[in-house]
């Protein structure tokens, strides 16, 4: 496996996004390594949705939009700056990577979305009850990877701890999944019960990637503890940019924002911004709202309205704040834990890339 | 929970079906307290589909139609047969029903089947979304229960071992599954590949259950390998037993086989006396075959025409031909393993069991 390239040198450092990029092709090299030989047809498929295989299933010599790999990115990081080995945090990294990448299987044949990572999904690819199959493959996959944690050298009980930790926070990720399904026929959500669902369904699984991370590295408890606080602040921060980069993520490209047909706005989402609405908006934009929200789909005029009534709220800026609070919740949790510069540096410009990316 | 009724004693012990009905009152009892508490919506079809809830999620005092818990009784059977306690891996036993389940909740939505166990199936209660995610909790809520055998006194290492078996014979189960979907559309089967097939998808989590059972007992690892034979013959006897049950089981209710609209020949099912037909039938009882499987669906005739053939090659007296000669090598397969009248008794009255259960 090629090694990622050093954090500890400030002065060769990649500058951000931070440690998202650090451990890139680590990640998909060790993916590469432990994706299913080929003997059993289901693994073209499996190879396929990750970027290592063709719609055929034939292994391609690297990986072609494999996604962005934060969270196992994040467990390493962990890991790394609490002075662990990154190289034996790997497959609780690659568990995660899987158990995310099996969730958006299955999202997708739930949504009937066609397209991801600018290529047609896998159900399109292979039908719905293999695709269903595939997804169910790599949820298994996920767990028996996090369990040759010993493989690494890594102690029984911390292997046993990192794979119970994983199985929670994928059941918890499904309960979210299951909270946000209602939320489609609901425009009563409080603020409250939003975050509560983004905890669960985004927020669980980066939680566990920095406990997992942190837990390999040490057997310190409160700076287990720090890390996994500090995850829960990523996770939050995560989920809110990207309900903001849902709805005004393509003014760049489109110089307009709500012009996008996957716009949250038309797809309907109950996102942070619409929940903020919903909650804050006076009477009759509110009543507006819940007469866009009934039909069946939306159209431009819609989509416009929408728009104009979270200007009114200042939804965007609400939201914002909210990640701002959180990046400021996210350094805080850390504060007591000894970490070099190079960790704390780290630590900060992930935290400043995920209040203010634009991807 | 209830202990379930002694095995040792020989002159209380239930007769047939044997170890299948001795420890269900156990397994229904510890499945009940570990069943989600409520609180989050998705245990109530969780718990319905188990048997623990009506319709609405509402906890029942005891279950109704839970199914057979065939793969939990025997991985405690052959726990207790080697001296091991039952109770110590009940975690096991569930984490096996959990599994099980959780491709039957999956397997409903790939074949659109409406009524499983006398009621309508988990994706018509709370639609396909719903019942993805329900079945997903299940495969995860499976790997958690097997990572709580350290809670019942089984040492780190055997927990581990347990979890490693339970993921691989799950993974096996999948690509079991993705084997049989590929067949759908195939006439070209041989009964090598036939074999191959049920060894995975029905073998592997019967073969784990003996497999994990014995190892909870035992370090002794030519008594688990013995096991784990008895196991892989007792697989292939249950699957082939269900495909002759599929296609002549309904004889007893409607005096005549192939009435039933549930009935295999008419649901298409490639099951081992099809593949017998197949393979042995002469050229024009194989061509008239391959026209009626080409037909979107069949009626009365054609079925009527599909057991006369499989009754010109004899298939149900090959089918069960094989399925004695797995019952002798299950039985071969304990020969040098020192075990008490009691366990070999009940071994036996396994296997004469599945060789010959009409339900």
């Amino acid at each position: 496996m090629s090694a990622p390239q050093s954090v500890h040198s400030t002065k060769d450092r990649p500058r951000p996004p931070g440690p998202l990029t650090h451990y890139g092709g680590g990640i998909q090299s060790a993916l590469g390594e432990i994706l299913p030989n080929g003997s059993l047809r289901l693994s073209g498929p499996f190879r396929y949705h990750l970027g290592w295989a063709d719609q055929q299933g034939r292994f391609l010599d690297a990986p072609q939009d494999p996604g962005k790999a934060v969270r196992p990115a994040l467990c390493l990081f962990a890991c790394q700056a609490l002075d662990g080995s990154w190289e034996q945090a790997m497959p609780a990294a690659l568990a995660l990577e899987l158990v995310h990448n099996f969730s958006l299987i299955h999202d997708d044949i739930q949504d009937g979305d066609e397209m991801r990572r600018h290529k047609p999904t896998v159900w399109c690819v292979c039908g719905q009850p293999k695709a269903l199959a595939v997804g169910n493959s790599m949820h298994a996959a996920a767990y028996q990877t996090a369990l040759a944690l010993t493989q690494k050298g890594v102690s029984q009980p911390k292997a046993l701890r990192c794979s119970q930790l994983l199985v929670e926070s994928s059941l918890s990720m499904i309960k979210g999944q299951v909270q946000d399904l209602r939320f489609e026929d609901s425009l009563d959500i409080s603020i409250d019960a939003y975050l509560g669902m983004i905890r669960l369904k985004t927020g669980a699984l980066i939680t566990c990637a920095l406990q997992m991370g942190a837990l390999l590295a040490t057997d310190d408890i409160a700076h287990v503890n720090a890390f996994t606080d500090y995850g829960r602040s990523l996770g939050r921060m995560f989920q809110i940019r990207d309900d903001v980069l849902g709805i005004w993520g393509d003014e760049k490209t489109t110089g307009k924002a709500g012009r996008s047909s996957d716009n949250d706005i038309r797809r309907k989402k109950k996102s942070f911004p619409i929940v903020l609405a919903l909650q804050n908006a006076d009477q009759s934009d509110r009543r507006r709202l819940e007469q866009i929200y009934a039909r069946q789909t939306l159209d431009q005029q819609n989509v416009d309205d929408v728009l104009g009534i979270l200007e009114a709220v200042g939804a965007q800026e609400s939201a914002q704040h909210m990640i701002n609070r959180e990046a400021t919740l996210a350094m805080d949790a850390l504060a007591s834990v000894p970490l070099s510069d190079w960790a704390r540096e780290e630590a900060q410009s992930l935290v400043n890339f995920l209040a203010s990316r634009d991807h």
